[in-house]
């Protein structure tokens, strides 16, 4: 069992920046990684149709044979995380939502949070009903953030213009003519999909060095990390892993828009094409 | 016959820039715009899922009885106009395709036309195989711009920033250091998208004064006006028509954005839900 390999899913190649995450923290892990490209994006779909495409995709992973469940995808680890448990009650199941929230939480002193996620994750609620979950002396504000995707996918995540685009999203948050009257700025700043750790560095940029930035990659990975340690799970041997990556479109747009959020080359030959 | 209104269809408030057009070439007439919102992109979907959406949309307005089907949409007109044709063979039926590809055919003076789109129409060919079907002498590129939808969408349409966006796609086009060796620079832009019309003010000064902007909503207006002429079927009164709005998920949502891209405000009480 401790042999076999952590398997992540996403709808894409967004779910890359866990994996990055992992493979940095778990380095002797093996890796398998199922992007649904072909049925992307999750978001805008029914909660039945995210749950049932995620029992598809989570079950190809179980089928080849993984010791856990990553879901690596905002969108369905929000929707899909009891179900999963259900389907795959042999082996722990972890989403991106709750590890990112409990980090926010624990990093803010001024209790004013913002989660920067897609229209989608924000208008359902996953991080800021979690958050309120845990704590309830605090207060969230949602900010949906719709180019930041595509500025991802583009590659274009640092530079001048960027910048200017993260600043016209976050500007008035941050410098609002309320902040001395009503309430702070927040000190917290959730990156609530899987794109945006690619535009840490421009956000923080925009939003200076006192403010926390919570990766869910990041806390993620240390959860997965915690959970395997607790149940004796973790690799035995001390070589590097590898990874195998799964997709259901086009191997080498896989591969070439996939490079860009794991940060390292990903060969033809170490994807295959899948059908769900 | 001539007194029921013109029926259009696409995935969500694009094609009301079609509709902007319409509206504006033929201002007698009665529309009835429906947005399949709930199921938007038809992008990334299937050519059969685009095709049976296709159908159900232009059915629903069939049902409520129009005179005319504009498919307000490039990704459905490149896909499905054939199924529709044969589907609704009593009235005509017309996609944003044709009439852009035409146009610009039509405009270019060096034979060198550059197409915007989305990602999934520039690699589904579509405005590329219409104008090589017009003209073979042409030379046509096709320029994925996948940040100008979520431009469009947020409503932001003019500035530096949106420039400088605009600039990053198009300049390597209209500034090559190859362009007095190989090949001019495009003398047509082809706006693909139902959303670009909205940033063609930012297009225009990103590419000067002496590029033709051939926008698909205007080229296709025109064209409805000459099918109704051409069939004796224009309106017979002469004061105003309305628009009424089909859509298939949250209304006040698609008033709010839907204004943007109809240039005026959209009343919630003129927006209906409708299920396909």
């Amino acid at each position: 069992m401790t042999s076999l390999p952590i398997g992540l899913f996403d709808s894409g190649v967004g779910g890359l920046t866990v994996l990055k995450a992992l493979r940095s923290s778990l380095p002797c892990e093996e890796f398998l990684y199922l992007g649904d490209t072909a049925r992307l994006p999750y978001g805008t779909k029914s909660q039945e149709t995210i749950i049932r495409y995620a029992v598809q995709a989570a079950g190809k992973l179980v089928e080849r044979g993984v010791k856990m469940l990553v879901i690596a995808c905002n969108t369905a680890s929000s929707v899909a995380i009891e179900p999963l448990q259900q389907a795959f009650p042999d082996i722990p199941v972890l989403g991106v939502v709750k590890p990112g929230a409990a980090a926010s939480c624990a990093a803010t002193e001024n209790g004013n949070i913002v989660v920067l996620a897609t229209e989608s994750t924000i208008r359902g609620n996953a991080y800021q009903r979690e958050i309120y979950n845990i704590r309830e002396d605090v207060q969230v504000t949602g900010l949906p953030c719709p180019l930041f995707v595509p500025l991802a996918e583009e590659g274009w995540t640092e530079g001048e213009l960027v910048e200017g685009i993260v600043a016209r999203y976050l500007n008035p948050l941050f410098s609002s003519p309320l902040e001395t009257a009503q309430r702070t700025a927040p000190d917290t700043v959730v990156l609530g999909c899987t794109h945006f750790p690619l535009l840490a560095p421009s956000i923080r940029n925009v939003v200076g060095d006192g403010v926390h930035i919570v990766d869910s990659a990041e806390t993620t990975a240390q959860e997965v990390k915690k959970v395997l340690t607790d149940r004796g799970l973790l690799q035995k041997k001390t070589e590097c892993g590898g990874t195998l990556f799964l997709t259901t479109d086009d191997i080498s747009r896989f591969a070439r828009t996939g490079s860009w959020f794991l940060g390292l080359p990903i060969e033809v030959g170490d994807v295959e094409l899948v059908d769900l």
